[in-house]
């Protein structure tokens, strides 16, 4: 137990090593699934004016930003997400690199929520987003792409669905309802929260628009057929790519914020035990809003937080598995042990060999008992010990794992690390 | 060139993709190195309480400061450093790692300084650092990681030198000269200022310890036998580990920060044509001193930033090319094009299983011309492109660094992915 003297401010997080490891272990299959769908990696600052995030913003983030003004006098703002700065960063570069974008990011976001279960003041952030193309198989690239780092996970379809809806079906169905086109947000805006409201509630909003309640349940439980042609080109993608079993039609999705034009998917573990685990959707008008107009670019994109999808990992068997056998090959390659003092300098030349050849090596910065550095090389998870003492240029190298121990000379060395660490 | 309209604020950096990449490998130069040496990972929050700044701050940094009054009326500051930060968490954590902690982290710090050339608002820093052991075998350790990662970057003994000294020389030097204990800190920043200040300047100040500036130069440019132990040892090590030669002695290195305690170095190119690459030494009370003498551990460690090292590479030519080669090889493995409408399904599938075996693809997200997308293959690096038409399922496989084709049949076509593409 870290000592409760030594804290971080409410809502921030301490990664002592053992904690940076699974961090590490998220971002490696975040990073690897992207590389296989070609996408490339952005970084943008942590602060920006604050002016950017309110352009963009909607829903209840203004609220909760970390709001500031600088030393220059400046308003400005730790970020609170990433797709703003994607934006402005977009609308900069997009001469210089070819159409469509597929940029990734993983970064950390700050918002000042009351900290708990899955909330955080700090956290991070994996964003992915395909911009300049407004096809619905860009789409399917990027929900492919969210799918498949479900999998590299090692989650299966018994643990997650992906549930995706068309924000222009339901356009459609308020103008077949008569819904003017300025109410469109504010009836959007019931949708989105028709499985948390009351349905007395609910059929109150709706009144306004003259729309009844049962006509909202029976549009979601039986979506007529072509609803939405993007969502039927869509799942003619996903079955031809094998992923169409993770996805479901399911209109109940909306996603709060304003800015998402078409199709919105969310990601949610089967049980529905936890929050959203990932969600995103099209916003083709963004960049424009971002940049005043004067680059224009359709995009889509996705974010999945860090604390939820932990969460999922560790309360499913078969994925805590899998990232408990990821991390337990953490030590190092070879932990030497200096038997005799007098030979201090070539346990260090060895140890620039070894390191040089690529190993991971850790050695005594202390002169103490053999039995005391091998407790040491045992506890630190290394593959084997290397002693040297009296004996050199023969030595000892032991298999950790094995628990077998063999001598070796100086010049058989490096043959037997490699056949022992399984390198060559 | 990217659109000056849509700027970051003053001194804050965007990373388009080709930066990006720059960025990530300087990272993974890092990581590498410090894995070799078996450093284990960490990572602090963004933002902390300033109290641990001020506690652990000397020189300007408290003038520096991104500071500001949050929601909750907390005190708080956007990092400047990180080592403040590992002191706190390893004093909480220290029981549950064997010592000596051998921890690195890189991160973003945040100063509020007037931008210039390698003086930036947001910069990254990598940190090493060595805690719980108060041996010169650990400074050894310490400064040939440092070393080493100059290595790993393509740098050589000709292309930069690690100064090193030991503040402990010159306060037996103080105290020989008749300074009293509590006048150090002052006499130190005096020896901190000796390269840059006139020599009357230096002369005035030293007048109120009756010290003359010729004892200070000629104990630099001389030093006396032994005058450092630990150096001594230093050097033994460094030796043993064929590392001697990117080291002096150079007793003109205090460094500013009032927590160091022993040895101190700095890494500059040799033709201190740019500031510090980095920095560091012992500061063996710091911990104490930030867990308010709750937890006691000896310590040493150096931070090396972006910033700077960046410059250095571009400047150096054979770093450079390293550089360059690095990042030629970032495009993906597969470039898909759809030569058939029909042939989308068959694209689809074959996109999957080569992702599914670690394949890095790329694929058309709308239907355009089979010259378009092969020059879109070309211009993004793509090593192979897979062109899918009518005569599907032969399929023709275009290398395209040497430019050859050839007809690849469905069945062939793993083994043919991976001949071509060197990866079996």
């Amino acid at each position: 137990m870290p000592d409760a003297r030594f804290q971080p401010l409410p809502g921030f997080r301490d990664f002592a090593p053992a904690d940076c490891a699974v961090r590490n272990y998220l971002f490696n299959a975040w990073k690897k699934v992207a590389h296989r769908y070609g996408f490339l990696e952005w970084e943008g600052p942590t602060v920006e004016a604050t002016e950017l995030y309110l352009k963009k913003s909607g829903g209840e983030l203004p609220t909760q930003l970390f709001r500031f003004t600088d030393q220059g006098d400046r308003d400005i703002t730790i970020r609170p997400e990433l797709t703003a700065s994607l934006g402005r960063i977009a609308a900069a570069y997009q001469r210089e690199y070819t159409k469509p974008l597929k940029w990734f990011e993983i970064g950390s976001c700050f918002r000042y929520e009351k900290p708990q279960k899955g909330r955080l003041r700090e956290f991070y952030q994996f964003n992915a987003d395909i911009l300049g193309e407004a096809s619905a198989w860009a789409d399917s690239e990027l929900i492919a792409l969210a799918i498949d780092c479900m999998r590299e996970l090692g989650f299966t379809q018994n643990d997650f669905i992906v549930r995706v809806s068309d924000r222009e079906a339901w356009i459609r169905f308020a103008s077949e309802h008569g819904v003017q086109e300025q109410d469109i947000p504010a009836f959007l805006g019931i949708v989105d929260k028709f499985e948390r409201d009351r349905p007395e509630e609910c059929q109150r909003k709706l009144d306004a628009f003259h729309i009844s309640r049962g006509d909202l349940v029976a549009f979601i439980e039986n979506p007529p057929a072509g609803a939405s042609e993007r969502y039927d080109i869509l799942m003619k993608d996903l079955t031809a790519r094998g992923l169409d079993g993770y996805v479901k039609l399911d209109l109940s999705v909306v996603r709060g914020l304003a800015y998402y034009t078409g199709l919105v998917f969310e990601i949610f573990d089967t049980q529905r035990s936890l929050r959203a685990v990932a969600g995103g959707g099209r916003y083709d008008t963004l960049v424009g809003a971002l940049s005043n107009n004067a680059v224009d670019m359709p995009a889509t994109g996705f974010a999945m937080g860090d604390a939820v999808i932990t969460h999922l990992i560790e309360q499913t068997p078969h994925a805590r598995a899998l990232k408990d056998a990821a991390l337990a090959s953490a030590g190092c390659d070879i932990f030497m042990v200096q038997a005799s003092e007098s030979r201090r300098a070539e346990v260090l030349a060895i140890v620039s060999a070894l390191r040089d050849q690529g190993y991971s090596v850790d050695l005594p910065l202390t002169l103490t008992k053999v039995n005391g550095q091998l407790q040491k090389a045992v506890k630190s998870g290394a593959r084997a010990a290397l002693i040297v003492g009296d004996e050199f240029p023969v030595m000892e190298l032991r298999d950790l794992g094995a628990r077998t121990s063999s001598p070796v000379a100086m010049d058989d060395l490096f043959d037997a690390v490699a056949s022992l660490t399984g390198s060559n």
